[in-house]
């Protein structure tokens, strides 16, 4: 199978290249480096040393004696270029990453909000649009995230995309299915809730088969496949804008600073490990959908957990201490969640679960590499509105009075 | 109050910066342009011949000695200008009408697709930013379209925004209220599908007081002040890409030209009088939102007819022959449509019927300017997708054998 990776150069592209590589298909990455462009941007880097793209393909050659195609293209800009390329180069499939993914990111201020819509937007419909144009039968694979659905808004476990609902009509209820309510939180959620738009449109109109990967918090960094050599090694962010809530923990225990909890901690999030989110895309690619059928959307997640409680845990397992600050996000200070993920358990998927696989990566990567730390980028520099930045202005000025 | 009018250039646009100008608003126009330099694109313009804006502006000026304000911006690339404009104008509500509104024109090419995504959740978007950032108490009314809902999707009449369910919830019917699902059947009507969940979450999010109109199909032409002098003229458009179904009839009586409906006619649709169009957006700002309230949805339609009986209608008052044509169109050949729209009736709507009003606009329009009209732009050129294409392909090269 040939397997187009936008977004093959990031945190989940360049482990689902290797791992689908290693697999027997044929890959072709496209990405425009804009990732390492916004490390530059917020003073940042990953904590692991990652090689240039060039370099870890090089590196992959090396080791397992496959190649790896790289295209240096900007999705949403250069569509004539991306055309030609699925023209050419024939994917049978295209794994879409190449959108902005951080929600703190997105909240920054109005030139991040701006760049999130356009570039995630845009890039989203371009490759649609040029999958028609192309005329090519190409399953489409994306990522999206479970945090469409908001928290709280809807009753029960989270079902896979659809929802059944009885409507009222002339004193009679009618059963429908309809694709589940969104409730977004940030503007990078909500460019994922327009995505779904762009994709029921267009298997709808031209019987494009996409498959929607609804998935959890990622935590944990390497892959079977990235521990090959020091030279594949994955990204592992960090920072306030990044660093998804429990490798913020991971490294704050291996430098000895306290677990900082945003809120109450009350959160309930699902999560899921990098090495199953790699297994997933792969069963994903394995079983498409047909033409003329729905976008098939699965929740790739394997296990909720409350942010306090995750805490706890890192806590126990590190002795670490526990912090709790003031929440930069507008959001529920308690939540419960549940989400159906019958699909890809069905398909095989034996997830690596959080109190097993959790002191692996405490100690190979945020241990490994906590010289290489920088504490001042871990707190989240992104309020969510005017609301949210007088209270954590208020917070910062009492806690200088204390220090006074 | 102070309003100011996104896409006031256009045609819905000119007549309610007109309509709320002559009732003591001060007015500023933002417009690029766009819609003129697209006549120009698809060689067609306006049956009725419409002066440039500048010249507008000071007819108006002239007869009723107000003045308006015009800034050439291009929302969502301007953003600076526009939040500065917000910043120094100071408006209590900006009225957005500037997207791109032509469902055909959304699916001639990928070309014409992508600009509309990019041009309208771009332009919404940074209206949205930037009256956030500008910190200002801005009420943002926005011109939606009845047509995201599709045709057919849900049972019995359309409520206006939201939708009572029962969900399922361990043996237990839970009732919520949700945002209305869509179906939306071109890009255009997609991309204000997009629109609402921008709007969802910056009422959420920001505490934004936000109107949005779904409106219906618009028919007619001239409102009580674009009648005050030629120079003041609105257009109207009856070629393949921007002419409304009713307009595009109305030019065929006129010139002698059978009524041409697509498929069997029995799509049923929605539609307002352009006068009712700028009574409408006068009263939704006469009832804004508070800050902090959801998202306040008004269906501004005022009747509901099938195709072919309003072809019926037209061929009865006119004498003009009725002939049926392929569909380009990718949607259902009959439906039923019922909408509610009892906040406006309530406000003290008083609506121009089809059956009343007709007439009017077949003599002050259709026959007074038949003679500007260019009748080889009348077939609609855009198919929606590879399938529809092959039918008209078909259709026609059979009409080229029977001409032999």
């Amino acid at each position: 199978m040939r397997v187009l990776i936008l977004g093959g150069d990031g945190f989940c592209g360049w482990p689902t290249a290797l791992h689908l590589s290693a697999r027997g298909c044929e890959i072709g990455i496209v990405d425009n480096l804009s990732r390492r462009d916004i490390d530059a941007e917020l003073g940042v880097q990953s904590l692991t040393p990652i090689e240039p793209l060039g370099a870890r393909i090089e590196a992959w050659r090396e080791i397992g004696g496959e190649t790896i195609d790289y295209f240096p293209l900007t999705l949403g800009r250069d569509y004539d270029e991306l055309l030609a390329l699925i023209g050419e180069w024939r994917p049978d499939a295209v794994v879409h990453f190449a959108e902005q993914r951080a929600a703190p990111y997105s909240m920054k201020s109005s030139k991040h909000k701006r760049y999130t819509v356009r570039n995630n937007v845009c890039a989203t419909h371009d490759v649609l649009a040029a999958i028609v144009e192309s005329e090519r039968d190409v399953h489409l694979v994306h990522l999206g995230t479970m945090g469409v659905y908001g928290y709280g808004a809807t009753a029960g476990a989270i079902p896979e995309g659809y929802l059944k609902v009885m409507i009222e009509s002339d004193g009679v209820l009618v059963e429908r299915e309809i694709l589940h309510p969104v409730s977004p939180g940030s503007i990078y959620h909500l460019t994922k809730t327009q995505d779904q738009l762009l994709f029921q449109f267009y298997a709808k109109n031209d019987s494009l088969r996409i498959t929607d990967l609804h998935q959890g918090i990622v935590w944990g960094c390497q892959t079977e496949e990235t521990r090959a050599d020091p030279r594949l090694v994955n990204r592992f962010d960090y920072d306030g804008d990044y660093g998804t809530v429990l490798n913020r923990f991971l490294i704050q225990a291996a430098v000895g600073h306290p677990l900082t909890i945003h809120g109450s901690g009350g959160q309930t999030r699902a999560f899921i490990n990098i090495q199953d989110t790699v297994r997933c895309v792969a069963l994903a690619l394995s079983r498409p959908p047909q033409a003329g059928e729905r976008v098939k959307i699965l929740n790739q997640m394997t296990e909720c957990w409350r942010v306090r409680d995750l805490g706890g845990m890192v806590a126990r397992l590190t002795g670490a201490a526990v912090e709790f600050v003031a929440n930069p996000r507008n959001e529920a200070s308690e939540n419960e969640l549940a989400a159906c993920n019958q699909t890809l358990i069905g398909l095989g998927l034996e997830p690596i679960t959080l109190e097993a696989g959790l002191m692996t990566d405490i100690v190979e990567i945020a241990r490994a590499h906590a010289d290489r730390a920088d504490l001042s980028k871990i707190p989240s520099a992104a309020t969510w509105n005017a609301e949210r930045a007088a209270v954590l202005a208020a917070d910062s000025a009492e806690e200088r009075l204390r220090a006074v």
